[in-house]
């Protein structure tokens, strides 16, 4: 059985303008592989409700699970709630639960654009806030959540709740001062006679030595020691010393 | 005239899996705004030569520029410049100039991995490597670069000799110590007669305080200006004290 996939789609012009770094993917995709869940690809898209809309489809029929960030506030670039309506051609509409716990949360400061807040596509199930209270929500495949990370780590919480696992994603890794050109071919060979086994090389400088780390992902741990051990010996092979983390 | 556009194409499985935090969407954004090419929308996906392929076909018909980070040293899963010529038609060949820069630097040491980093799609015009000495390429729209973000900002500033600017993208910032949704409607009501000025509003805790920052964003700097000084005048009708930054 192949474990499940997801798309990624991050929604704001502050990350493609550069004001704001993104923290979601690197959250979503650390989270995830525990659970067995490969990210497949990531989008990110501006407040443009066309793009948003057409994107949200592209992933939803693509992958087993979708996980949007951004855009569920209550200012006139929060228009994610009704994309999500629009991709799935639902209504949208006042969910009474939601309604309610902004109700509880503000009180006699519930103005229209807090409330806008309790406007969600019809079917959605909510995604509890334990932050700021207004609610994220699941729609089909997608799972809708704020794009401040503190508060989208917070509701990630509660989506696993709805969440089928695959195989927990498992990796080991072994590091080298060699140039990640000089183990290229012998890593390459390794490669093809593991091809579950996913093997990264990726060069650092680590402000002292150069070197490279060598990453064996997978869902079968003892496959992974094996390869790990082959990387060592090729290692050892070209006069350098392996270090396993 | 409108000003071009570009789309970002972010390659490597490390980044999906969270084990890579991504830098250069970050530092692509905010480069190019002052020379007025907006970035439209960044995809991530993994080194799956088809994804590769797909993606830089449709980034590449619908934006003015394309530009990828990831995959171009000399490993298994470096495909980038073979992924590129397929998207292209054309075929993967020797870049005389770029086997050259390579000769030069690794003398003796040039191995067959190394001289592998040669191989570009015909027609490719080198992108300078002041780092590493292996060159980035452009084919077509599309402009190849590093993706370990120090060489991609090396690499940046040969690339931009390749492009032709548009107006340069403006902003202004207003803070105050509103939430958000206090300001959203007036915000809104604003926005509507500005349509060519993007408004932004962005929550923040410093530590200390909570807050919004509200950003103005366009190519011109007299509207940009007035919307500034409309959200300032808003803010202040509110109660709280405007700060512009």
């Amino acid at each position: 059985m192949r474990n499940p996939t997801a798309g990624i789609l991050i929604i704001g012009n502050e990350i493609l303008s550069g004001r704001t770094q993104d923290k979601n993917l690197n959250f979503l995709g650390q989270s995830l592989q525990p659970l067995g869940i490969q990210v497949a690809e990531a989008r990110v898209v501006a407040d443009i409700e066309d793009h948003i809309v057409t994107t949200t489809r592209a992933l939803s029929a693509q992958f087993t699970y979708v996980f949007t960030t951004g855009g569920i506030g209550g200012t006139h670039d929060d228009i994610t709630a009704a994309c999500m309506a629009k991709a799935f051609n639902v209504p949208l509409e006042v969910h009474p639960e939601a309604l309610d716990i902004l109700e509880k949360y503000y009180g006699d400061r519930l103005n229209a654009t807090r409330a806008r807040m309790a406007l969600m596509p019809r079917g959605a199930k909510l995604i509890k806030n334990p932050i700021s209270a207004a609610p994220g929500f699941m729609i089909e495949n997608t799972f809708v959540m704020a794009g401040i990370p503190m508060i989208t780590q917070a509701m990630f919480d509660d989506v696993k709740h709805y969440l089928i696992p695959g195989r927990p994603i498992l990796h080991q890794t072994v590091t080298c001062s060699l140039a990640e050109n000089v183990i290229a071919e012998g890593l390459g060979e390794i490669q093809s006679r593991y091809p579950d086994v996913e093997i990264g090389s990726y060069p650092f400088f680590n402000g002292e030595n150069f070197g490279v780390s060598l990453v064996a992902r997978g869902v079968d741990n003892a496959q992974i020691s094996t390869v790990i051990d082959e990387i060592s010996n090729l290692i050892i092979t070209l006069g350098a010393v392996p270090t396993i983390e």
